[in-house]
């Protein structure tokens, strides 16, 4: 499964050989978002400010060092980057714990994948509630693990007893709950949150040759620095819940996509299990020192990220005021670095049009809406205007 | 399954929570060698010439140049360090493939996981040949793929009616073959490897919905470089078989374990099916620049392999002229950077001696044997002087 709103082409057709392509792959293309070369780029959530010269100073010299021993294997266990992860946590959420408690990976992507290998697999079940992030079914696919969604109501809220009812329904191993949510931007309150571990705690997984298990509930907060003031992060949770997960990410907050670093916090019973899957040396001598790099300076580089909540609200107050085609737009509330709004009667005219104005949008969830990332001032002016154009505002 | 050599302790007994751990998993501890601080590291393969002062320049000011971008996600396609890796092969081997046919990811180990994802997975059969690298069935339990050995001969060669025999049998949709085999260092002949790609292409593994498939055969050659005057590179059989893979690594020659870059050369049609099970943006924009800068410098990189290949040859000399216990050393015959010797009676007590004397081996491959990298003169005098004392010979 790829994401339902990328276009597709058909798949190409082996000449003499015929490869053993799994029936799930056939006709698909590779997940991933247009990389086009266009000078106002608000497709992919990235962070609009680069790292400070401080910051790629401290960088190159971190890797310099690194470079000189890179003829070894690199610590399998990074518990000196779990620890620089953990105390930034700490600082950022108040909540603390142990470099053993902290997990990282090649991005969130590759952390979603140990959790689902771990805890997923054949026979398996994992549950989302949709709208949500495109790349779930794509974990669960690659893990042979079953893949229901549920529904969010229509402002892309969770009812916390239907998403309870939801759970018991379909007995997954693995929950996974984007807060704030992507594409849509909402945030889960921990009461609900607190019910969907609840419930995960009751259900029965069966595991052969020994007691069932619990289901595992994984808060994906890959945009949770950018929540609104009195968001709680469902790291607060942690200590309740020894089936709870809660997932991080360098790439957004942290400007760091390029560099590749999730994380996560769980108990250390999740942690234990997740080291049982991962590649040995799943994370280069390179990046251990790039991350641990960006966490020296993470009050710099952590900096925008008020610049870029005040932009967001201003986004949203600003689109909230639009009307297109005689109503209002239709603009869900966000805690993330995006906004999703609509709906157009021909979302992909609209997108085509802000590209043609040098302006590149997502086309990502329900139909008639659009998702624009949260650039520059100059960027969202750039984007206004050309909406206004394009539109018809 | 964690190697078999590798010293087991139970699981940790969860407390309160019953987490769905896999029933495959129970039990187990994460894979790899000890990291142990001992002044003569010979465990894990690695290269013992760490990169030179240019080297680490290059990669520095490279990685500098990454970082300033590093806000943004890394080029998903990463065509720019696959041409780069084309082109060494074209000179190491001879052979010349397009960019389009190379494909790289975190170690070979993600290499390998993509290909086991791609053509394994449920329902389905990966063989090799046993003894071999303990992590290939790490690689099928991970994709859920049936694990199946056939058997290396006594001196660990591969008989090629036997082996494609096996293959007829098992009808496997993965065939992974390393040459020079690890723990062995035993090559395979072209000829071998063509008579198990031709028998994996009468191979038909059912795909529901389509055609069935044929087998893939992946040769791993993670120490290819290291291989002695007169054995060719499987490389040159691509153009012959659009089912085959022949992966390499940068871990070893290129002495840049620490960076985690694994690669393969295989048919358009292979590497586009990994594509699509590539996780996106697998490989940062800092592996990417660092990978490059190496590239650059390969003829430096790789004038230690030459010196290493020698001081391996000149380590199987100087066992096979050692008598334990009244009878000849075994060596196995390496085109690797390390040698696999025996029998001991008690070749844990011979690796806790060498341990104990600085000098740290690795207990791997059938019952009485240990295998020893080839490190610098230096360590290399160490391990000998070690040796002797501790087994007497």
């Amino acid at each position: 499964m790829t994401s339902p709103t990328e276009p597709q082409t058909a798949a190409r057709v082996p000449s003499a050989v015929r490869l053993p392509v799994r029936p799930e792959h056939a006709g698909l293309e590779p997940y991933g978002a247009p990389q086009l070369d266009v000078p106002v780029l608000l497709n992919v959530n990235e962070n609009p400010y680069a790292p400070s010269d401080e910051v790629v100073a401290t960088i190159a010299a971190e890797v310099a060092a690194a470079a000189r021993g890179l003829n070894r294997y690199p610590d399998r266990d990074f518990l000196d980057l779990r620890a620089d992860l953990a105390d930034f946590l700490a600082v950022e959420s108040g909540v603390r714990v142990p470099a053993e408690q902290v997990w990282a990976a090649n991005g969130s992507n590759e952390v979603m994948l140990h959790l689902l290998q771990a805890f997923g697999g054949p026979g398996r079940t994992a549950l989302s509630f949709a709208p949500t992030y495109s790349m779930y079914p794509e974990y669960a696919r690659d893990t042979a693990t079953r893949w229901v969604e549920g529904r969010r109501e229509d402002d892309f809220t969770l009812d916390a007893d239907a998403a309870v009812a939801t759970v018991r329904e379909h007995a997954p191993s693995v929950i996974l709950l984007a807060s704030p949510n992507n594409p849509t931007g909402t945030a889960l309150p921990p009461e609900t949150v607190a019910a969907i571990c609840e419930a995960a705690l009751e259900i029965e997984v069966p595991v052969p040759g020994a007691e069932p298990g619990c289901a595992v509930v994984v808060v994906d907060e890959a945009y949770g620095e950018f929540r609104r003031a009195g968001t709680p992060s469902a790291l607060e949770l942690l200590d309740r819940y020894p089936n709870l997960a809660v997932s991080r990410t360098m790439s957004k907050a942290f400007a760091l996509a390029g560099a590749r670093l999730g994380y996560l916090a769980a108990s250390r019973e999740i942690v234990d299990a997740l080291r049982v899957v991962r590649l040995p040396y799943h994370l280069s001598a390179v990046t251990q020192a790039v991350a641990r790099a960006a966490l020296a300076h993470s009050a710099s580089l952590l900096a925008q990220v008020d610049a870029l909540r005040a932009e967001r609200d201003a986004t949203v107050d600003w689109l909230r005021a639009r009307r297109y085609q005689g109503r209002p737009l239709e603009v869900a509330a966000s805690d993330a670095n995006f906004v999703l709004f609509g709906r157009f009667d021909d979302r992909t005219a609209i997108w085509q049009g802000l590209l043609d104005r040098g302006v590149l949008v997502r086309v990502v969830g329900p139909d008639g809406w659009l998702r624009v990332s949260i650039g520059t001032p100059e960027e969202m002016t750039a984007f206004k205007d050309a909406l206004v154009e394009v539109a018809g505002l």
